[in-house]
């Protein structure tokens, strides 16, 4: 023991904690099959952190963006937090009597899918607006909470944290053990996203840019709190996604991963703009019997020009059926 | 060496890395002198990363936000940014004839400091509009690292970039060693801090949280580009800054630091709306002889209200002549 000098004992423990050799003997993405996918995903991240290669980015500018109803979790037969604002509306409805004959609550109340289906933009906003503004957002973060704490998706019967996409899981991890940062650039409410991100997908609120709507800073019986006021603020869909990354992030990601139409913009901005190597990555919803098949008829997470801009541009198209070995943890 | 196996080695490892005996002795602040800002900093962050104390907060939960004008940097005689407005009219003078006889610009082209003090609010956003708006965000980015290249402080005659506060460079360290991601919450436009705090301050891109303008994507030439609008996007001062903090780091802050009226809700909103342990910081501009004096008065940097409501809330109001041993590096 005394011929060990500390010089020695650092290296070895440098051999010890950090040896890639050991590290990289496990496959990171177990649930994916041999394909093109895989291997074009773990070719862009060998290549970007290589440091003696031509594509080497360093740490700090390895920013991922992910896209999440679709990508990260389900989004069929609706999204997700549609679920929530009918439950929100029933709960609700208690003190609005005047809803059983007023639309669009009516059609929420007595479940008719055909007049929901119906409500088109407006409706829709009107809902949202209804169910997701009038607390502190310290309240809406405690509603949203236990909300997803009993509730079932209406098919599947299982927590809708639970129809998160392994695969997608362990490419979340793989990124980050190689030095990416993760973010979520969702459609989404922004505050319906940050209470289970980090638990579910381990991203910190803090990476989470998403739709919001406007809060108003007030002190209230001597305490300040924000306010969730009836009023959008930020539509984080389509060309909104580049605005938000670029507001949020302030860096150009050089990975980025949807599932949607809604995310071509976000998709040519990681590709199209920066300089170096990029990666684009689809989620194809193939499997019906696992999970959902829809594309380019789809009303939901419709599939259509992104896919088709996929082809001419080399962009990575994963079909769920074929390459994902497991679907949901 | 035969004897050792590899559990001790692991052993020997987390002693020879992790031994929290040997880092603590240095003096983390050294341009601190001995006094009650110093203790008071220094006891909050035993306190809340103290595992069995009471105080505790995991590493996620802190969340270190900092005003920059005047409280990172200076912002005398002007805030910096004004004289980056000043030069890039000086610059685009030549495509503006009309400019010599229009105000706003009139003024800024003659040096007129009455007429420009005279400005207003709303003279004072259509220069901001006419120079950071027009081009791309890329573009607005080369522009700002250009102009910080060359700019000189009228009365310093140094850099912006060098009158940085060390003694704040230093708690930035601190808080950081002690597992604190480290945010800017400013006033200021968010595309113009970007570009050099990260190497200035060691705060990434991603962690500003800043006035901004309106940007919309699109397609030139086969490129997709952010065009940066003469529009509002968000002021993030006063009552800004804790909507601000919510919609971009979704957590509550548990330290905060500020020198202005600007600054008083977000000290607010740190102090008082979570549970737990917290700090709220004011840097107090005492120092005509190394820096500039100023508090209730001034125009710029005014520190009125929130000088008086740190003595009732116990807030830490540092005494610059007194408490720091160095202004700038």
């Amino acid at each position: 023991m005394k011929q060990i000098n500390t010089v020695l004992l650092g290296l070895l423990c440098i051999f010890f904690i950090g040896n890639p050799i050991i590290s990289a003997q496990a496959d990171p993405l177990p649930s994916w099959n041999e394909g093109s996918s895989k291997s074009s995903i773990i070719t862009f991240v060998k290549a970007v952190t290589d440091k003696s290669g031509p594509d080497y980015f360093q740490p700090s500018e390895r920013i991922a963006v992910f896209d999440n109803d679709g990508t990260l979790w389900s989004e069929k037969p609706v999204y997700f937090f549609l679920y929530f604002v009918i439950d929100r509306v029933k709960e609700m409805a208690a003190d609005h009597p005047e809803w059983k004959t007023q639309q669009p609550f009516q059609a929420v109340l007595e479940g008719d899918t055909k007049s929901l289906a119906a409500l088109g933009e407006k409706g829709l906003i009107e809902l949202i607006m209804t169910t997701h503004a009038g607390m502190t957002t310290v309240e809406f973060t405690d509603i949203v909470t236990k909300w997803l704490q009993t509730a079932k998706h209406p098919t599947l019967h299982k927590p809708y944290t639970e129809l998160v996409f392994k695969p997608m899981l362990e490419l979340l991890d793989y990124l980050r053990t190689n030095g990416f940062k993760t973010f979520i650039v969702s459609g989404g409410g922004i505050e319906f996203m940050r209470p289970w991100v980090e638990e579910v997908y381990g991203i910190p609120p803090e990476q989470v840019v998403g739709s919001s709507i406007v809060t108003t800073f007030e002190m209230r019986d001597g305490k300040p709190v924000l306010i969730r006021e009836p009023k959008l603020n930020f539509n984080d869909d389509k060309a909104g996604k580049p605005v938000g990354i670029n507001q949020h992030i302030g860096r150009h990601p050089i990975f980025a991963f949807g599932n949607s139409d809604g995310d071509l913009q976000m998709l040519q901005w990681t590709t199209m703009a920066g300089k170096g190597k990029r990666f684009a990555g689809i989620v194809h919803h193939t499997d019906a019997e696992r999970e959902f098949a829809y594309d380019h008829d789809s009303h939901v997470g419709r599939l259509d020009k992104a896919l088709i801009d996929a082809k001419v541009n080399g962009w990575t198209v994963v079909d769920m059926k074929k390459e994902w070995s497991e679907v949901y943890p």
